[in-house]
């Protein structure tokens, strides 16, 4: 992927891919659906979320919160959301005052996830949060403990983990299907355009890695299952660039598993990537793009012979499958796959890779 | 790449490439051509080297030197050399006394690179030696010193630079076919066999770095052509195999070179690789094969399209076009390409990068 913009390198490849629900929760709840407050109503929100709701067999928008008046004129009125149900951020608290909304899904700037996730759970709500899931460990760690007080579930964003080529690189590589895993590539970088809140540290928290390197280290974690002991980070950005003043463009990090495995990653704001390739001792199963929105494609290479591996169209897309599992998880009362331990184990890694980096030393994590 | 053998992953993948000649020497020495002495009869000499003399315009093999008889025997009545022109390592230096030879080149185990190309000088010889120059950045510099008081011709065995898919990417790279370059990855390594001279340090001087890491990281050197200025790397080692006894396994590498680029490297003895990627702001160039003996495959991405790119068969392969060059050089009194400077500035790197991986820090280099 080489195009100009951050929703192209991860947008429409393709037709969307479905995923089919690995269980049916209608017996808990006949009829019913999960209601979610969407919190934040920029792109990702109001292009990639709310449409995908159509997709949910347990989940619909039931309010909106948004700071923006005319926003909220114009997608209360699309989504049909009632006045009673559109809230702005001084008036966030009363959400607990709504019956109807069970869940909140909180699509803010990163520094604002922590609050934001935190004063939802103290108003009774379970909380789907967006990715990175907050701008330090002690911010992730803050919003476990109120989610844990509150009894609310907490989950985050990871939609590629409800992504069926993910899922089976993911079933591949750690079953051996091209030897024991020795080597992790993963890339993933775009070349940003100026004037963006992801461009400002007091907003974002950090530059590409917090926003599309966040997606090669969750994939090692991922395809690994395992939790890596050891960062080894550099950082290459221009200070004159004027996208650059308070947020790192390129960094480059290994990582290495318990079991010997080693990451090599790629976080860019100024270069196209998107594909991971695992290698093990027999071949190797590569993925490009591989966590863009649509258009997963995957190539395994085994017995001399390179070849395309096809997965089944399923009924749900990525969006829709993370919407209902956090639904089914409150129905059900599971912990969701991608809790919020999951946000909080990649922002210990990204701390690492920032002191790496900026330490200019390997840092040891996880012992 | 996933084969077992490292002649497998460097070898016979298609049809061989040629290279067209950039120049005519026959003015210099009308009908003459270079007599080389091929010291070390392995598979590499044998069966890459040898065969492949056929394809010159410049260069003949005139002499062998062996610790084998029967090899002698054999190679010498199958290329027609007299036994005065066999010699074991005893004879070596009375090469010196052999008008016919004007060159030889070393295939020999790594730490026999710095002796044997310095008693070639010494006996008036010009030397082609294998890659990696030598087992450190101190024997690289007493044989460029040697060839230089010897005033005779040092070059270095980096065939990459004769094959056209690999002029073609460095072409493209450092012309902004896809905008500057941001990001390199390289990516070389084979599982490796065991019970090979490669695997014991005092031959090799290393493992998987030494042999095939070091294609990674020249290649990101000359499609750059620039030194880097930074390294950081991570070893992974299982010590316990007995392949890894006394040399590393894989050795995962970064470097930041001084116009920001950014290189992601894999050195690998345990999975297979044999690609590099250079990402531009506008899209990307790679090559799968890269390095491999014949096969080379270059993919382009550019305005939001993947396309191959093809080049026209030369009529002279790497191998020939690699001696050819020497010999040219020599007719010509002009510095190779890729002369003993080339080779020092991999091992200098290399050293900082066995010393980042021991002392876990990041290495500044060539500052």
């Amino acid at each position: 992927m080489v195009t100009g913009s951050r929703r192209e390198m991860l947008g429409a490849m393709g037709a969307g891919m479905m995923l089919a629900s690995t269980r049916s929760s209608s017996a808990v709840r006949p009829g019913g659906k999960i209601g979610y407050a969407i919190v934040g109503l920029g792109y990702y929100a109001t292009r990639q979320i709310m449409p995908n709701f159509t997709g949910c067999d347990h989940a619909r928008i039931v309010a909106l919160v948004s700071g923006t008046p005319a926003k909220l004129e114009q997608y209360g009125t699309e989504y049909g959301i009632p006045r009673t149900h559109r809230y702005s951020y001084a008036d966030f608290d009363r959400i607990r005052d709504n019956p109807d909304i069970d869940a909140v899904y909180i699509v803010l700037p990163n520094s604002m996830h922590a609050e934001y996730s935190i004063r939802a759970a103290q108003a009774g709500k379970h909380v789907m949060c967006e990715k990175p899931m907050a701008t330090s460990v002690k911010e992730c760690e803050a919003m476990i403990a109120a989610c844990r007080k509150a009894g609310k579930k907490l989950m985050i964003g990871y939609r590629s983990r409800f992504e069926p080529y993910n899922r089976l690189a993911i079933e591949l590589a750690r079953g051996g299907h091209v030897g024991p895993t020795r080597m992790i590539t993963a890339e993933h970088g775009f070349p940003i355009k100026p004037d963006q809140w992801r461009l400002d540290r007091p907003l974002s928290g950090g530059g590409s890695m917090m926003d599309i390197g966040i997606y090669s280290l969750n994939a090692t974690r991922y395809l690994t299952g395992e939790e890596p002991v050891e960062v080894s980070a550099i950082e290459s950005t221009d200070r004159s660039d004027p996208r650059f003043k308070t947020v790192e463009d390129r960094i480059s990090f290994l990582l290495r598993f318990p079991s010997g495995i080693v990451a090599n990653c790629i976080s860019s704001y100024s270069s196209g990537h998107n594909r991971y390739r695992i290698a093990g001792t027999q071949g190797w199963i590569e993925m490009e793009p591989a966590t863009s929105y649509t258009g997963q494609t995957m190539m395994i290479r085994r017995d001399n012979a390179t070849t395309p591996r096809t997965v089944p169209v399923p009924t749900k897309n990525q969006f829709a499958g993370q919407l209902d599992h956090l639904a089914e998880c409150i129905l059900r009362d599971e912990t969701p796959i991608v809790a919020g331990e999951e946000g909080l184990a990649d922002l210990r890694v990204i701390e690492a890779i920032y002191k790496s980096a900026a330490e200019r030393t390997s840092i040891r994590i996880n012992a």
